[in-house]
């Protein structure tokens, strides 16, 4: 670890809490897993609540005049039906429509809009947009960051902490909670399928205070420090940029086409590529495969996913659900492969060949 | 580890070697360490010769008929003065004159460039600045990995390999070798002071077959994995893009205003910036703390570098040095205390305050 790799504000709590490893998202530390094995905080997810540091998840902060105009140029979604105080999910993408992240925009005002991003510095790309285009905008990463609670008790947690009326927040939306006499940003959101809010902390210096407060409210509630949990992930069909998707693929191909306006209304860069793509149809997509063999061991690389001697996907993440009992893996299948029930095998790194089959996502 | 964070042509090989951790950069493993300790590394790569996985120095590649006018305005630097054949340090700046990266360029014609980056993602931004101003260029990232061979017999290793003619290789420029019928870009550079080369492998599927060969020619020079070398960096002053210097950061303020073409005979972003910084002169600057008080612990957040009650810096990058039997570090320092010789105390982690001393960048 050096200071190239960020902490975060929360990093000395995560540390007491126990952490067992970090990964690296936007140079930022994200923990990886806790004491708990990552079986054991998949049931604990379920059933109770944890909460994560996500403050990799950088926020890219455009404002200004010509704010708008540069959001809606970098992607294909109509963002001029997004209000204040709105989540909009957004693909970004190149001008040959691969994806280069896939934010969370939040619309703060008319003239401000904070793009919570994937794993890609988005701040350069908007500022090199800016520059080129001369656009009156400014491009910044404020000091914000987020902390997950998810949970089926999240809601309870929180209403407790922060007041009865974030129940009242709906799903992709936000609203704002005091905290030690300053307003905070708190969305109802986050990367699992299990509810729950991300509060957009801003003001490093207040998150050990921050988290003490969660963590303390926790306890009537069995909360946990966790992490994004591959298994859930998996199964709820989220996907994750730089593993699912990458700048090979377009938003068509990992089922957000229906973020995508094709019908020139909108001018966007790549509108031309995915109106292409929008005529003659994708050539794969995005697919679940449940496989069997015994647990699998760790994806570090794709898995070939084969149809007898052809190849027709890779599994980028895996991982055992001891609830379905079986492997459960995303890749991109090919078209002619891609119905529910459709048989494979996946040659995972252990040398092992499983037998599998193509499923919808989420898993069930 | 996941398949958002690249493995490398080379990384089979250097599991195989006994890595014994990474670091990621650019999306993409860096070997940490191997089975030697940092201080025997350090010994061995004075004396002998090591091979280093750098492939997470990535190539953005910049082609076309604009493809030097895109790169003279992301830089201060006069890139007139580079002929075909020259590696070139090249600052990247924002409006504000703020570093977003340092990379090697290597002018392979006329009009097209390779920009050998640190840790940001360069690619965005030159994708960015040609789409918003709709420069006729091709911006992508070709499927280079650097492979270097560092340390004083680097030169009888590969001259073995590949022929006396890379002996003719000055510093700073690049030549070609014959690999498996390929022709190789090869760099007298890399990121130590005990001399070497890189090879900038093109063709991911000759990455084991590269390093073998290197391996095998290195038996009789005493050959070892490595990996660039904190005690060895820090005593030669190369700093590091993230750890000594962010876009906090201008190129004056670690020592490259060198590079700084501040007279408006060239147009740049942050021009106006970097020539107000040029009349009015830095506050700070990068500079060496030798200090005592025993081996020093891992530097992973900024430590205090204090004259009595006030803060003049922080070191971002420090270690024991067993040749100099002192502590190392790197520190931006306050203008009225960069003098060599300035008495200091700095603030380690592990809450020992240490005497030390300012001292000019390389050690001696």
């Amino acid at each position: 670890m050096s200071r190239r790799i960020r902490r975060t504000p929360y990093t000395d709590r995560v540390e007491q809490a126990g952490v067992r490893g970090f990964s690296v998202v936007n140079h930022m530390l994200l923990p990886k897993a806790f004491q708990a094995t990552v079986e054991e905080d998949y049931w604990h997810l379920r059933e109770h609540v944890q909460i994560w540091d996500v403050s990799c998840q950088r926020q890219v902060q455009i404002t200004g005049p010509d704010a708008a105009v540069l959001v809606q140029w970098m992607t294909p979604r109509n963002i001029a039906k997004a209000r204040v105080g709105d989540c909009f999910y957004i693909p970004i993408i190149d001008a040959q429509g691969g994806m280069i992240n896939d934010p969370v925009m939040l619309k703060l005002a008319e003239d401000r809009f904070w793009l919570s991003i994937a794993d890609s510095d988005v701040l350069l790309y908007a500022m090199g947009l800016a520059l080129g285009r001369g656009l009156h905008v400014e491009v910044s990463e404020p000091d914000v960051s987020p902390l997950a609670v998810q949970g089926p008790k999240a809601e309870d947690l929180l209403a407790g902490l922060f007041g009865d009326h974030i129940r009242n927040i709906r799903f992709f939306k936000f609203g704002w909670i005091d905290f030690n006499n300053t307003r905070q940003l708190i969305a109802r959101s986050g990367y699992s399928r299990q509810g729950g809010f991300e509060i957009y902390l801003q003001g490093s210096h207040l998150g050990h205070a921050l988290w003490d407060a969660v963590w303390e409210a926790g306890q009537a509630h069995n909360i946990t420090p966790g992490c994004p949990n591959l298994i859930e992930r998996i199964e709820g069909g989220l996907l994750s940029y730089g593993n699912e998707f990458t700048r090979e693929n377009t938003p068509f191909e990992i089922g957000h086409g229906k973020f995508c306006v094709t019908d020139g209304s909108i001018d966007y860069i790549g509108r031309a590529a995915l109106q292409a793509i929008a005529a003659t149809g994708v050539t794969r997509e995005i697919r679940g495969v449940a496989f069997d063999g015994g647990p699998c061991p760790t994806c570090s690389k794709p898995w070939p996913v084969m149809v007898g001697a052809r190849q027709v996907g890779q599994i980028t993440s895996g991982i055992w659900s001891p609830r379905l009992r079986r492997n459960v893996g995303q890749s991109m299948i090919d078209r002619d492969f891609w119905k529910a029930g459709q048989e494979v095998t996946v040659h995972s790194q252990d040398g092992v060949v499983r037998a599998g089959e193509v499923v919808a996502l989420p898993f069930a």
